[in-house]
């Protein structure tokens, strides 16, 4: 098992186990999924990277991870086409010439 | 191509074209992860799911999945190991016949 | 007492009998901020917004408000200036004439 | 004018004139307020806090205050009430002698 399908399947499975299905509208999965976000966040606060817990970092992302799949599954969305989309458009907001070495954004690049 | 790898690989191909690496922490990362998330969820903001813009969920979910991605291969996780061991303790915070239909939070179960 | 100035007194001592400041850098101010304010989310998530636990929500709100009210103190702002300027410059972009009744942003506006 | 209540009004106003109470309900308010919280801390990514533009801060700073004061008010919670309460529960959780010049959460001290 190696690909987010099988992942998916799995977050279903536990999802319709408990009768879950009727709680998750994409507006409360994507809130959901920033509130994991932030207690990913929340691993780093007041420290250095290299003081986080990495144990609970895996743990958080995984949640983060968790609802990212459950909301992509509730559109049918192909997530590698949805990622690989999203490269190519990035790649064009941020020329490689106007951005290498820089974290500005795309808007401040000259 | 249909896995975490390839598209992990694509995404720190398109960071080291940009010399975006020295950037690129696990705190700071995290944080891009939470700004992506928000800015899914303004997506849904003042209004029901089904009148959010399916394409803009795309690309913004596309970027949280990107920062995941990158996080994830800074610590070297197994993205299938940690998500799945994330499954096992949500099923012994959430057993099936306390939460089954329930959107109750483990500590308020009963 | 009734101003922002008495509460950010009382914040700033229960900081400094702590030895806390330290800690207290502007980047990880804004950053507990947003944690807060997924703790805030959390108590409206799979819900209607009557459906939340007012005590929590008093709860979560105050700690909102303590690291804005610890964030402006570190950069000596006057909060009321900062947010009264910000509501000039919103009015310029939500004219009333092009934005009432409608929870569109303001560059979707036509 | 130097307090909350002023400053709600003068938000509550805003909202007014733009008919936009329909949309305010505490669980999109809530929202907005940690989408703020957001674009405030992404002010600070990849960068130390003191490269952060303090214009901006101030600008996103205030828009976190204001769904704060917006939020309180369509409770009608008296921010000073609210916030001196918390300071009250977090001497308890963050005892002086065991909270001194750490910044573990109070769950980890010892």
């Amino acid at each position: 098992m190696n690909n987010w399908n099988d992942l998916q399947k799995a977050l279903v499975d536990f999802r319709d186990e408990r009768d879950w299905e009727q709680f998750h509208n994409p507006k409360d999965l994507a809130l959901a999924l920033s509130i994991e976000a932030a207690e990913l966040n929340e691993l780093f606060l007041w420290k250095k990277s290299e003081e986080a817990d990495v144990q609970k970092v895996k743990d958080e992302l995984a949640d983060v991870l968790a609802y990212a799949l459950l909301l992509a599954d509730s559109y049918k969305f192909d997530i590698n086409e949805i990622v690989l989309n999203k490269i190519k458009k990035n790649a064009e907001k941020y020329p490689v010439d106007k951005s290498k070495g820089t974290s500005k954004k795309y808007n401040e690049l000259e």
